[in-house]
């Protein structure tokens, strides 16, 4: 039973301790399984110490400034977090957790995450000895410059020319048009010393196609853009606005030969250009992008409903049912329960496929060190896949969660708004998400393929499915195995309806390309077909986690409880994309109003164990920054103490009147702006004025 | 065939106007239908113009400023649409239009919206005559105060209380918690000199419910709150950061008895409190906001599917098929025309069905005139259920067609995101849109019980569909008639598999509903019957447009395009929900591929008059304000002029350089922030520094 305070105000402080100690599990188990296991959950807390208790991090006036203050500020947390690395001895895993706590997106981002990178693995070793340890020291700052205003993902059609003058031995680049001009590039508006500049090999009259080049651009004395390049911030966007995304213009401008990365392509002395013997192996590092994104899917997806399952449980609205008692609370709703427990079940889930996307990633990669590229074509495939599903997923879920809070989750104290801005493009950068849906599909096709023709051990760890197509008039009279309630609480049941769906669609895919239809008029359809095996994909990792080592660890109730989250996320996303399932008769309406009634009874049995599952999370209050979820529960009295910040009811007011109450209102209420007649009634004489 | 332009931006120009004579009817023609004729069509560019050529309503600088700064320039832009109200002479709906020219949410719009109309509904005559002319010429300008901290949509869980103090012939006003403070009033937190507070009146010990009352809440003479009351705004939001969301707690306030609004309940001055005889006429006013929601729905994505359809044809990406090409029209693509052509298709739809709405609602108040409510119920289900469902829609497409623009439209210079994030809120207010589909679903299912016993009279022009349910067997014996291509474009064919879809669902309902199952626990079958219900009279609306006589009018190209295109809106609205139609059997799998092969078809005789279409909304380019979707077609030249006027490249520059470099940029590079140890990594020697 909750305990009832005297006052609303009381109560949600009283309500959020009640939800705590109805939940059915320890709550600590599931935030060592999120975070990765304890010791990294508490080196990961001493991390988050550092930025929690350094003023240079401090996040309270954070809704308040206006772009240019942010960027400024966000420049000082830059250099301050470098700071706090090199005091510490930092590595490259724990400066991310302190970035991720610090929580604003800064001009360092790209350095980091591809100007090392790129010089690390396109450079020659000649190269990083030359450029290396200055870029980790920050003593140069770069940037990656790629795209262009008129091209994007499109590498062939990018316009910057790179020209070889073998007289001067030196690069010349130019931008032909406007459209050539870089944009977007993080970094570069007023940041960045260095780029790597992505453009057209000109040699001798021939097109080598684009290359990348390492490209001074800032002068290491006094800041300014050498002669013969215009660089510009882009402006607002959605967010991200401490980033200086940038433009840039060349001129003509010059850079020695050497400057060209030449790890695996190279332009001699006398303008011999070498072919690279492969370039396979520049997927590994978009592969290794993909699975952060989907890591961060769902960190980023957790954070909202950490807030959401909080701020419902302390929020009461609706009809009491006998007088004097006290409203239900936000999650006794059904509808409220149906949007925000299956985000939470969706944010363990997409752990999960993170952890073994993680787990694959490395064998990718000590294959690829040891040659072997057998397993390359699948991670490729499901990270394009994946990384659309997933940031698309959690991009949604953030939304939905922050709409489910109502009226005050459109407050930007509501702790959503802010992040989620910044959060947003997930969706299109590193392959837009439809786009990349394409390379899913496509790899798919060529296993189904292979897998009608028999060849199944062609099919790898994630397209063994694909398998049943060997015999298509049997898989044509395929029907689900479930029969019971309790079937539905089996994954190896729910894995079958997956996997048969995926297989059907791919196979729809197959049959139309095969008749002649034109890859280009198939782009809706690969879409599906991605989405389809992703999700299967996700069931399957959730299967893999479920049977692991690790589960058997912890308790039973923290067993019981995940095994029937995950049940929930798999029937709820089931009934979301039922007309996939039940289309070829694959399964019966009879099942699908049994997988629809069985989500309803697991939202009921884990109604108790809502807010648990979702501060397992275990974000702390400084990171969330948020009125309405904060751990103590009132979120009134936060929503107030914060608005009590805002300039408006400060700097803003003189006398507690508003600075421009002379110039727009007076005018108004004194009748100095004319009399109105209005045209659809008779002239009415003027009443008298309003009774105080 | 597109005529080729030496430059890519010089393309854009002429690949807008090629678009635009590609276009197969005369685009004038839907710029009348969509805005209401060639007269009304005549008067707003009239209106708008007013607003183009004042520099009061200037936006150039719109997505460079603080909160702070644009919240002045709106009062400043307040006080100027009043004066332009005045100096024309302009009727309430002229004004809505040069207001909505203006874009920008104001502190008056509650005042228009809800303060003079509560008045107007709710005051006795001489309670009008006191106060109306005075808030009409805005000598007074008023708020609507519901809403608390603690309670939203249950208007009894209000705590604000107003007690009668019989001695001094007063309603002594308070907030019992912090609670119970009023929040989110639109106008209140700087602005308003009036409050129309909704609070419970307690006579004698007795609580009579929630009440409006007249509350002056600043003097008029100074604009400072009266003792006793304390305001504040309620700070930033998402959007809509011009409106002064406020919060206002009283302290034992006091204004006279004759302040509450009398029309209808009365108190008497011996504290004698009287019942007002019938409180369904207040529906009237709801069910007009709803209207206009429906209405504003169209209008905001249309908005977006102007700026996105041309951007989409000036912007070019992807592989050439034969070196020397151009790249094709991002419109090209079959995925983007299947992202955005059914969002332009979906604008039209909308704007037929809010038409139609109008009509009832007119209709509707002449009965209600004479006393007849019989069609009262009707009514209000469905403006609730398309409420929901418009502005759903609207909402997410506008999300969409910014997200199919790629990585530019994320720049606020898109045009999108400002307005976006102020229309937001149209899913939460004037009815939750979850909440609202109850009231359509308790209706429907109220109807269909009449149904099934044969009670057929009781039903309404919008649940007619519902006789089928009589003959149950029947019903579920039913199929769809479409058998070819053709019949996918006859909307009786394309209605009866929506209403067969719908009156599946409300029985399903009925029969969950009839066996026991409570009402809570029918929320998201509600949710499911509701979104059905509306996709129903979508189609309906479409259907009686088309065969309307101002169709008849139209010259046949134009007639040919707007049929394939509402063919479009409902195949594909089908398609996304497609699970719903195939799962009793009533569409075959067949019929599905038949159906999902339309409306690829569909898409490509659609495809050439795109721009035609979007453009047929006739918005100008200072209100789309958008470097992506101007008249002219010059995107990147525009994102390049636009970004010029970025602070950040203006005045926070020194010399350059900008000016947080020294604090925090430089001593990154000159090393002053200590050395990087890599835990991960033996030490390694510094290396020399990067070559200029």
């Amino acid at each position: 039973m909750s305990s009832v305070a005297s006052d609303p105000v009381q109560q949600q402080a009283a309500d959020l301790e009640t939800a705590r100690s109805q939940c059915s599990f320890p709550i600590v188990e599931l935030t060592h399984v999120f975070h990765g296991g304890r010791a990294q959950w508490e080196r990961k807390q001493w991390l988050m110490s550092l930025v929690e208790n350094d003023p240079a991090f401090d996040r309270s006036d954070r809704y308040f400034l206006s772009r240019t203050e942010r960027f400024h500020k966000g420049l000082n947390r830059m250099r301050r977090l470098i700071e706090v690395r090199n005091e510490h001895g930092l590595s490259k895993s724990d400066l991310s957790v302190v970035n991720y706590a610090s929580d604003e997106y800064l001009p360092l981002h790209l350095h980091l995450g591809m100007f090392i990178p790129v010089i690390q693995s396109q450079a020659s070793d000649e190269q990083q000895a030359l450029w290396l340890d200055d870029a980790k020291q920050f003593r140069i700052i770069g940037c990656y410059a790629q795209t262009e205003i008129g091209h994007g993902s499109n590498l062939s059609g990018l316009e910057t020319t790179a020209t070889l003058d073998k007289r001067t031995d030196e690069w010349v680049i130019h931008s032909p048009h406007l459209s050539s001009a870089k944009f977007w590039i993080g970094g570069l508006g007023k940041v960045a010393t260095h780029a790597v500049v992505v453009a057209k090999l000109q040699i001798d009259g021939k097109d080598h196609g684009a290359h990348p080049l390492f490209v001074p651009i800032r002068s290491l004395e006094d800041h300014k853009p050498f002669p013969g390049i215009v660089i510009h911030d882009i402006g607002p966007k959605v967010g991200a606005n401490t980033m200086d995304n940038g433009f840039m213009q060349f001129n003509h401008y010059r850079i020695p030969r050497e400057n060209m990365l030449m790890r695996y392509a190279k332009v001699s002395r006398d303008g011999v250009y070498t072919k690279p013997i492969h370039d396979k192996l520049a997927y590994g590092g978009m592969t290794y992008v993909r699975v952060i994104l989907v890591e961060n899917s769902s960190e980023i997806l957790s954070r909202a409903c950490m807030i959401a399952a909080r701020y419902l449980t302390v929020r009461r609205q609706g009809p009491v049912k006998t007088p004097g008692d006290l409203e239900p609370q936000a999650l006794d709703h059904l509808m409220v329960q149906y949007r925000i427990i299956p985000l939470i079940a969706q944010t363990y889930a997409m752990r999960f496929t993170s952890n073994w996307m993680d787990q694959m990633y490395n064998d990718l990669m000590q294959r690829l060190a040891k040659g072997d590229v057998s397993t390359l074509a699948d991670v490729h495939a499901y990270s394009s896949g994946l990384k659309s599903y997933c940031t698309t997923v959690a991009i949604n879920g953030i939304e939905d969660a922050r709409k489910c809070m109502g009226g005050h989750g459109y407050s930007m104290f509501s702790g959503i708004p802010d992040y989620y801005n910044t959060a947003l493009p997930n969706n299109t950068f590193e392959g837009e998400n439809y786009l990349l849906t394409q390379q899913t599909a496509k790899y798919l096709l060529r296993q189904a393929r292979a897998a009608r023709k028999g060849m199944t051990s062609t099919l790898s760890v994630t397209t063994d499915y694909l398998g049943q197509l060997r015999e298509p008039t049997l898989f044509a009279k395929q029907r689900w195995s479930a029969s019971h309630a309790q079937d539905l609480m089996r994954i190896g049941t729910l894995l079958e309806a997956y996997s048969h769906r995926a297989a059907r669609l791919v196979a729809e895919l197959m049959d139309a390309a095969n008749s002649g239809v034109a890859w280009e008029s198939l782009q809706v359809e690969c879409a599906r077909v991605s989405h389809a095996h992703c999700q299967y994909l996700v069931v399957f990792c959730i299967g893999q986690y479920l049977d692991s080592g690790s589960v058997a660890e912890l308790s039973a109730s923290t067993r019981s409880t995940l095994h029937r989250l995950m049940c929930l996320y798999s029937l709820h996303t089931m009934e979301r994309d039922m007309g996939d399932f039940v289309e070829d008769g694959f399964v019966s309406a009879q099942q699908a109003t049994m997988a629809r009634t069985q989500v309803r009874m697991l939202l009921q049995t884990l109604r108790p164990d809502t807010v648990g599952l979702a501060e397992a999370f275990a974000w702390p209050d400084f990171l969330l920054n948020s009125a309405l979820g904060s751990s103590d529960g009132r979120a009134y009295e936060r929503l107030v103490e914060c608005l009590l910040q805002e300039p408006l009811n400060k700097e803003e007011m003189q006398d507690g009147v508003i600075r421009s109450y002379n110039e727009s209102i007076r005018p108004l209420i004194r009748g100095e702006v004319g009399r109105w007649q209005d045209p659809d009634q008779a002239s009415q004489p003027a009443g008298p004025r309003a009774k105080i």
